[in-house]
């Protein structure tokens, strides 16, 4: 009964499926106040008091028929407006509700631009450690996804690797900053060299290049960090937003793709790109969300809680002696494995009743994901028990 | 830029656009009272007043981070074990939490059990007319949909051919009842004389044949006409249900399939189509109104207002000597064109400002289809159009 295309990803479900009765194991074992799971990138900080507000705003200010009814694929005019004229202030770029493609979240984004513009056997890059997704979303159109390995002392891209994978079939580029799982945010200065390889190669072999960013957590920055509107760098470029991370709903499925005028026949890819939209089951985003996002472009999630975790946690582990970089945006801690194989050092964990996602799962062995979309206190409590990791692998902290 | 695959729908949506376009020149010309807009299929009737409390109701009572929250791929268990209760108080199934999967509405539940089962070059059976969409959904995933010549005398679908057509390729049948675009609902005579069908057809040939029953219009029925439900005719039936029409939600894409454990390999199938809803990037049906429809199961939107304009408008057409099978359910007429060609009657129509669809958009010229999820006004001032058009084509009326 299965196509075939989805036999391979049943196989490896079974794995995640695995992994997650065992926390339920776990849990019922020794209660789940005493299992630490860091496994997931779900948002616990609450959507700010402003998003049910305008909900309830909305039902009351707004025609029932007009806020639960079709409206154009691409999303409603007033909402696409307020959206690009919001960007436009934050950002100094010029775009316009024309530029605004409201989507089902970025992932549906994601598999909207890449139904647009791939071609079977088309190749698309991306920088490991990467979203295991975006395979999956390039293989949904017979693309082929190539990472670059990773840079493991900045995790910055790679970018003379990079260079050097670009080919005749290189379609698209897909890019995530800030990065999950390394929390980095790719910085001025690797986006114009980026952005320079990419003109070049452009140029060499004669076709466009489009350079997907995928942003779900440009919002979660810490430490005043600016994080880069990639349009401004490189002409052919999407952007993929979703409002699961900057306003914590990530259930809602809300998000938009940003088609600026500079890309190569960027209005027939917005026409195309609304089509997919159509014909792919979306239709359209859910439209009370559209409807409550307009209200709330100024709203943002309460980042300070997440960077409290940041401090705790990134704070924590230095202090045992684990390595890792400290991560400026997101919500992952991308840690150094204290043997070469991960998988064995998650074990080590989950002894002490701690989960967390090996990089293997990201094409990055040799390091583990630890999320800090978690309760302050669940921090607290699991410090003790990544000390008791530590003094197995006999870390030195660094007090 | 554009992939090969898009390039024939975005030429096909110049068309519609086009259409669009002449219509909204007329409403400026004339005014848009004067033109009688019969080509859409958007809810004219507002959700009942009760959708609306449910989501206030909900923000009052569930957790911000739950309701706005990701839950499983598959949606929440307590909404999807409410939705097989309701289903088998109604129709005597049972079904249980294990058998519903919640979707980005019916188009997306379509997408996700195509891309479920289908493999390259798969045939999928549907019955002219049909909504042209499903040979996108189909093409989607590299599959080829093959459509059954109407029987114009009933509009139930004509078996005969269909057998013939059942081949060694043939995957799934789409059906569509309550129909669009003609209102007819298949009778339980039709359904069972199908099965047997594919029985016999999955036993020659040694392999399922899964009948897709895409279901928006099921509560839309008038007369007291009953809606057979399909699970309970044949064993490999796959349901497509939505709430656009049943609760006037379009804009919200809310629905769920139906994946019985009588479904060859049921199971797989289900864990396969939730892993397909994840990675086509829907990821999830949106959360809030998962809570809210489980909070709605026994409410309805007005059928009786569809119900007054279906019995207007088929009066009055047949009053001026227009040809048409009295639909039972939807909200669509299917109005035999006075001439052959069908597309020179809508332009006559469009001369006296009204707009229908060709049936060739549905494959089946020789007809039109007028929408009546219109104003009820809309169709008492059309009325004196239509007969300038039936005296043109020296229609005689009944009366």
């Amino acid at each position: 009964m299965i196509a075939e295309k989805m036999k391979p990803l049943l196989n490896n479900n079974s794995a995640i499926r695995a992994m997650f009765e065992e926390g339920k194991k776990l849990a019922a074992i020794y209660g789940a106040e005493n299992v630490y799971d860091f496994s997931l990138g779900n948002p616990n900080v609450p959507a700010p008091d402003e998003v049910n507000q305008a909900i309830r705003d909305v039902l009351d200010e707004e025609p029932s028929t007009f806020v639960h009814g079709y409206m154009s694929n691409s999303g409603y005019e007033d909402v696409r407006e307020a959206i690009a004229q919001s960007l436009n202030h934050r950002f100094g770029t010029k775009f316009s509700q024309n530029n605004i493609l409201m989507t089902v979240g970025a992932a549906s984004g994601l598999n909207v631009i890449l139904k647009t513009i791939l071609n079977p056997k088309d190749e698309v890059l991306t920088f490991a450690p990467y979203f295991l997704e975006y395979r999956s979303y390039v293989t949904n159109y017979d693309g082929i996804l190539k990472a670059v390995s990773p840079d493991t002392e900045t995790f910055q891209p790679n970018l003379k690797e990079f260079e050097q994978m670009i080919g005749e079939n290189t379609k698209a580029v897909i890019i995530n900053t800030p990065n999950n799982p390394t929390g980095v945010v790719y910085s001025h200065e690797t986006l114009t060299a980026m952005a320079e390889i990419l003109r070049k190669k452009e140029k060499e072999l004669g076709h466009p290049i489009v350079l997907i960013s995928d942003e779900p957590y440009r919002e979660l920055a810490y430490d005043g960090v600016e994080v880069p509107y990639i349009t401004k760098y490189y002409d052919d470029t999407v952007i993929c937003y979703s409002y699961s991370k900057s306003l914590s709903l990530p259930g809602e499925r809300i998000g938009y793709l940003v088609i600026p005028d500079e890309l190569t026949e960027s209005s027939q890819v917005f026409t195309a790109a609304t089509i997919a939209n159509r014909v792919n089951g979306c239709v359209n985003a859910p439209s009370l969300m559209q409807r409550v996002v307009k209200r709330c472009l100024d709203v943002k999630v309460n980042v300070e809680a997440y960077d409290r975790n940041r401090n705790l946690l990134y704070g924590g582990l230095k202090a045992l002696g684990f390595t890792c970089i400290k991560p400026q945006g997101a919500f992952y801690l991308f840690v150094k494995s204290p043997e070469p194989d991960e998988k064995k050092f998650c074990e080590a964990c989950k002894k002490q009743n701690i989960l967390v996602v090996p990089g293997s799962s990201f094409e990055c062995p040799g390091y583990v994901r630890i999320s800090y979309c978690v309760s302050y206190e669940q921090i607290e409590r699991a410090l003790p028990a990544f000390e008791r990791v530590a003094k197995e692998y006999g870390l030195k902290g660094e007090n």
